[in-house]
């Protein structure tokens, strides 16, 4: 398939350049769909890792590949724009980066923009690297596009195939109303996620040894890589500047009430805190449902183990002799305390049966 | 058992005021542990519900209960402690409201603070109500009392009974410790969550379809009661004030840097920008592991295997087999792909002859 092509002749050949998690999960994507995907990355065992999941090819393609996926960051998508499409003549390049306007304006500086559709799969993990690739990562989840006016339409065409057959959605939106949302989506809850969790680095351990899994979740972005997201909100700085100050007017205002709060729990300043917290509620209501996550229809069996070598492979010999395929494995175990409560995850039909052969195996199973 | 008195008789004898989320979930524990458990609550229905969950009897205590735990909000408390003090004069009472300064100040306005011992426990739940309690809700969890110099040691003593008769950790702080600490790893959280979704009030549905996993994360305690939670915050409002302005300050910061970085990647804007997403990184970090457990140190041995019955059970055993104990397991695999990746947690010392056992078997490992 080229650009110039009614039809396509057949599977397209694409190469994935970058197998960190994006890179390595489109690949997966694309190699279930049946394309062929060649994978390319500075990085000798990033690259052998992601072909050793199965997610494409290690050589270079042969023939030239119809689409070109840049899953680099930000500033390096427009060199390799021209890169790519100086070697590879007739190929369609998209990209994976977070912000749009910025790589478009640089593609139209340096490359051929009627060779370039700008695109932004939402999705991710904390995690990074190939071993955190999931083929299903972009399963119904939206997939934005930004081409502009010029862009010619069997470029875009070919374009959303491919995301297409990663089982996302795609939306069509300017660049700048990409980049806008996002800020407002992604960027800023990355920027207040960080700071909350940058509080607690002056705080002394009885005080960080209180946090539950409320403050897990509001920081679990927080580990993200610093240097991939300066560059992000660098390239966004417009607009996550300006939702940032209203950010930090909004809490300037809940702390402004706080000192006003009185007794009477009608006064203006316990109104304004009700305000301000009603409004999360409406904003929080506002959000999708879960899309592109694991399948979450797995049922958990609980089984209280000793904490020792060998017991958690005798489970799971006794789960394989049981015919159950355990899907997922959380252990629950804490210091000086001689046994962890095992969490299988498994398919709902086949947690009953589990839960009785382990109980005739001996084990203390709690469901 | 009483204040007074040096060895406890038999099991205590509880009556735990409301039936919510938190003091059902208190009174299963406790139930489970052999204390004879009385329940109370304005409204019948809650503890109709309560009694029926097995959490105790729902007739007032007879003889006298050793212990009433107020499970009501913060400003509930002291009337609460003057009502039972009066109605049983041999009882010690404790709470589990979320700050303790105000509650401790009420309580030696109005009652005995001589029988009255601060508490809170550090657990819950976005559900609420009777119906969302768990018997485990604080196992390993840390439980806050909060005496002051003129508690009686007795009482505290008490106290802490309970508290490891839930399974949750005594952790014995002064009360204008406990708010600045739960300032900082509860309630500022919580306005920053509650914030950012605010933000999306006024956003297009294109910009809130954008939203995935990481914004649903850190807004995810926005869901929270605005009402319990505006007595949290005005309860515990100095200590939240000062930390919100330091958050506020942190935000226009990174606002400004953000308007001052150009394309050099080295200059002021990027390098404020990245030290205030480095800091988030170790803040982050710092969080203690699922059950209060400090962050583990251990290392990951990823390993490429075939999804399906038994393969765990084969690596583990092979683990077993070279004296290695797997701290923790990691399974990605997504549907469709033939094989998944097994990330098998060791101690550091541990991961090099583990990752050289499975070779020796024939896995794949990537390390």
């Amino acid at each position: 398939m080229t650009a110039g092509a009614a039809e396509p002749a057949g599977p397209p050949i694409v190469l994935v350049v970058g197998t960190g998690l994006m890179g390595t999960s489109v690949a997966l994507a694309l190699a279930e769909s049946g394309a062929r995907v060649h994978l390319a990355d500075r990085d000798p065992a990033a690259l052998a890792l992601a072909a050793d999941l199965g997610a494409g090819s290690p050589e270079p393609p042969e023939p030239a590949p119809d689409v070109v996926v840049l899953a680099v960051p930000p500033r390096a998508v427009a060199p390799a724009v021209q890169t790519y499409q100086g070697r590879y003549p007739q190929c369609i390049v998209t990209d994976l980066a977070s912000t749009k306007s910025h790589v478009q304006a640089e593609v139209e500086a340096i490359a051929d923009p009627g060779r370039f559709v700008g695109g932004h799969p939402l999705a991710g993990r904390e995690r990074s690297g190939a071993g955190a690739a999931r083929a299903d990562l972009f399963q119904d989840r939206p997939w934005v596009l930004t081409p502009v006016p010029a862009t010619p339409g069997a470029a875009v065409t070919a374009v959303e195939d491919l995301v297409r057959r990663c089982g996302a959605q795609p939306v069509v939106m300017a660049p700048q109303r990409h980049d806008e949302a996002v800020a407002l989506v992604s960027h800023v809850p990355q920027v207040a996620a960080s700071l909350v969790a940058a509080r607690l680095t002056g705080a002394d351990d009885g005080a960080v040894g209180l946090a539950g899994q409320g403050l897990r979740d509001v920081t679990r972005i927080a580990a993200s890589d610093p240097g991939l997201w300066t560059e992000i909100l660098v390239t966004n700085a417009p607009a996550v500047r300006a939702v940032l100050l209203e950010l930090a007017a909004d809490l300037e205002t809940v702390a402004t009430a706080l000192g006003e709060a009185g007794d009477d729990p009608d006064d203006r300043g316990h109104r304004t805190v009700t305000d301000a917290l009603r409004r999360g509620n409406q904003g929080r209501s506002r959000l999708p449902g879960k899309h592109g996550a694991p399948p979450a229809t797995y049922v958990t069996v609980p089984v209280v183990v000793p904490d020792r070598p060998g017991e958690l492979a005798r489970i799971l010999l006794a789960a394989g002799e049981a015919g159950v395929n355990v899907e997922d494995i959380a252990i629950e175990h804490s210091p000086g305390r001689p046994v962890g409560l095992v969490e299988l995850a498994v398919r709902p039909e086949a947690a009953d049966p589990l839960a009785a052969a382990l109980r005739a195996a001996g084990w203390s199973v709690h469901r």
